[in-house]
C-alpha cells in the first residue's frame, strides 16, 4: 500500500533525484510572473520531473503569492521523465505553461523551459575521478559530457580538465540536445569525439549507462557530485538482459509494435515499416509504455518504437519480451546478433 | 513480473470481464468497413475495453482481410474502462474510430460504436433470483436495470418478471445513459424508481455495488449469468473503508485537488470551487490516477474529481486517503457525516 516500490539499478525512476540531497533550485519566479502579466494569464501550469514533484505546491505557493488573485496555478500529475514528455493537455489548456527540471527539446513560446540548475560543487568529486581517468600523461584526451541539470558549471568543468593537461574534447550532439556537452537518456551524440576516455560529471547511473551501452568502446567514467562517488560505468549486466531478450523474442510469432503518443518520443516511420513488413505485427498507440497496459494485449513479444530507455532498462519488469527497433531486426533475422546496439533517438518533436 | 496482479473485491479491473467465459460477440466488421470506404480512410483507431483488448489482433485481423491493403490499423493500448474513457488522441488522428463494448455517452459522429452485445442467456440465472427477490404477492414492484453488454435481452428480461407478477420499473437514466434500465459505474439514475427492490441482471458485482451505495435503502439482488450466481449486493466493507478514508483525511493540511482531463471524467468547478475556498488546497490535473502518479506529490490528502469508482474502489491502494468532493465537504467540517453517500457523475462530454 504505502510501501515503497522497489527500484532495479537501471530503472527509470532511479534517477539519483530521488536522493535527499540538501540542493538549492532557482525556479525564475519573477520569470514566470512576469509571462503571466504580460499574457494576462488566468490559468498557469507547472510541469515537474518526478523527483521534483513534490516541491510543486511550494513554488505554487510562492507564485500565488507573487501574482494576481484570479490565477489559478496547476500542477501535472502526468509521469515526467524528460523535455520529451511534455503535458500537452496542460500546454494547450493554460495560458502560460512553465516545464521544470529539463532543457527545451526545440525551441518554442509555448513553454517556458525553467533548467533547475544544481548548486552542487563539482571540482572534489572531479578531482577524486582523476586517479579513475587514464593520465594525462599517457592519454591525454578526454571526452566531457553532463546533463541540464550541471551545464552552468560547464565551462569550470571543462578548465579543470585542461588546467590537468587534458585535451578536452566537446560537441553539441544533434538538434536534440540544447547545449554543448549535453546528453539525454537517448542521445549521447555529444559523445560522439576523438576521444577514448568520456568523463560524464553527474548524478545517478541512468546518464552514464546509456552513454556506455552507446559507446562501448570507450572508458566512461562517473564522477557523481550528487552521490558523491566515482564509478566506471558497466554495460554487462544490461547487455546481458538485452541478449536474453532478443534470444526469447526469437520465437514470436505475433508482435505488438508500440508507437508512443507522447510529442517527444514518436518514430512513426519506423513503427510503419515493421508493420508493412510483417503481417504478423500489429501497430499499438499509447502514452505511458507500462507493464500493466501491456499485460492485456496477447501478444508473444513487444517493439517499441518510443522511449528506448523503457526498452532497455524497464524491459524486465514486462511480461513478455520488449526490443528496440534495432533488436528487432535481430529476433526476426534481418540482421546478425554481433549489430546489437543502443537506440538512440535523434530529432525534435 | 509475468505474475498476475491482485486485484481486490472492489478493484476497477476486477468487471467479471476477465472471465474465462465462453462468448461471441458481434464486432459489426461490416459497419466498420462501410465507414472505412465511405471515407476513404487510410488510418483506422480501435479502442477495446481493458478485458477485451486480447481480442484485439483478431479483430484487426479481420478487418484488415476485408479492406484495403493501404489502411493501416491502430490498436488503443490506453486503458480503458468505459465510455467515458475515449482514447481522443487516436480519435483525432484516424479516418475511423471505432470504440467497442460501451454504448455512447454522447451523439457523435467521431466514433463508431459497437456495444458487443453478450450472447449469454438471461433466463436460468433470473428464474434462481426469484428465490432472493421479495415475492410478488408481498412485494410486486422491481426496478430492472442492467449494462451495456445485455442490453439486447432488455425487453425478454422485464417480461420475464411480468410474467411473474412484478410490476417493473423502468427508466432511462440521464444523458449519460443511452438505454433505458441501463447502469454506468458512475450513474445510477436508472435505478431512481418506485420500488424497494433492485434486479440487476449482469456479469460481476462492480456495478451493483455503485447501485447499492447509491441507493442504500434498496434490496439490490444480483443476477448473474456470467459467473452464474445470484447475490445480494453487500456495501458494508466498502462503506467501513470509506469512513476510514473520511476520517483519516480529517487531520490532513496539504489537500491535492485532482482534475480528471479525461473527457469524459471532467469536473471543472467542482475541481475549481474547492481550490477557491482553501489555500492550502493544489490543483492537480492527470488523466490516468493512479497510486504511482500520487506517491511523487507531498500532499496529506487527496480529492478527486474525476471517476468516482477510483476513488472508492481503488482508495486503499493509494499512499494517502482519497476522497470524492462529497466526502471532503465531510472532511473539512463543512457537512456531517450522516451525509456521506456516493459520488455519482452526470452529463456527457
Amino acid at each position: 500500500m504505502s510501501q515503497e516500490p522497489e527500484y532495479s539499478d537501471g530503472d527509470l525512476r532511479n534517477t539519483g533525484m530521488r536522493l535527499k540531497h540538501d540542493r538549492e533550485w532557482d525556479y525564475e519566479l519573477e520569470t514566470i510572473v512576469e509571462a503571466i502579466e504580460e499574457r494576462d494569464a488566468t490559468k498557469v501550469g507547472l510541469q515537474f520531473p518526478e523527483g521534483l514533484k513534490r516541491r510543486g505546491p511550494a513554488v505554487a505557493d510562492d507564485l500565488r503569492e507573487l501574482a494576481d488573485d484570479d490565477v489559478t496555478f496547476m500542477l501535472s500529475g502526468q509521469p515526467c521523465y524528460g523535455a520529451c514528455d511534455l503535458d500537452t493537455y496542460l500546454m494547450k489548456r493554460t495560458d502560460v505553461f512553465v516545464h521544470f527540471g529539463h532543457s527545451p527539446m526545440k525551441d518554442t513560446d509555448k513553454v517556458i523551459y525553467v533548467p533547475l540548475f544544481s548548486n552542487v560543487d563539482v571540482e572534489p568529486i572531479m578531482e577524486e575521478s582523476l586517479d579513475t581517468l587514464n593520465p594525462p600523461e599517457t592519454d591525454p584526451d578526454v571526452g566531457l559530457v553532463t546533463t541540464a541539470q550541471h551545464m552552468n558549471l560547464f565551462d569550470e568543468m571543462r578548465t579543470f580538465l585542461e588546467d590537468r593537461g587534458y585535451t578536452v574534447h566537446v560537441r553539441r550532439g544533434d538538434e536534440r540536445l540544447t547545449h554543448e556537452g549535453q546528453v539525454l537518456g537517448c542521445n549521447y551524440a555529444s559523445a560522439d569525439v576523438d576521444a577514448e576516455q568520456i568523463l560524464y560529471v553527474g548524478g545517478g547511473k541512468f546518464h552514464p549507462l546509456g552513454l556506455a551501452m552507446e559507446h562501448p568502446d570507450k572508458l566512461v567514467v562517473i564522477a557523481d557530485p550528487v552521490n558523491n562517488v566515482v564509478t566506471v560505468a558497466d554495460t554487462e549486466k544490461f547487455l546481458k538482459q538485452r541478449y536474453g531478450a532478443v534470444h526469447r523474442a526469437m520465437d514470436a510469432q505475433k508482435w505488438g509494435v508500440i508507437f508512443c503518443t507522447k510529442i517527444g518520443q514518436g518514430r512513426w516511420e519506423t513503427a510503419q515499416e515493421i508493420i508493412a513488413d510483417n503481417d504478423d505485427a500489429y501497430l499499438i498507440t499509447m502514452d505511458e509504455v507500462t507493464p500493466d497496459r501491456l499485460r492485456n494485449f496477447d501478444m508473444d513479444a513487444f517493439v517499441n518504437t518510443g522511449c528506448p530507455r523503457i526498452t532497455t532498462d524497464d524491459g524486465p519488469q514486462f511480461h513478455k519480451p520488449m526490443l528496440t527497433p534495432g533488436e528487432y531486426e535481430i529476433a526476426i533475422g534481418n540482421k546478425p546478433l554481433s549489430e546489437l546496439s543502443f537506440d538512440t533517438f535523434h530529432g525534435t518533436w
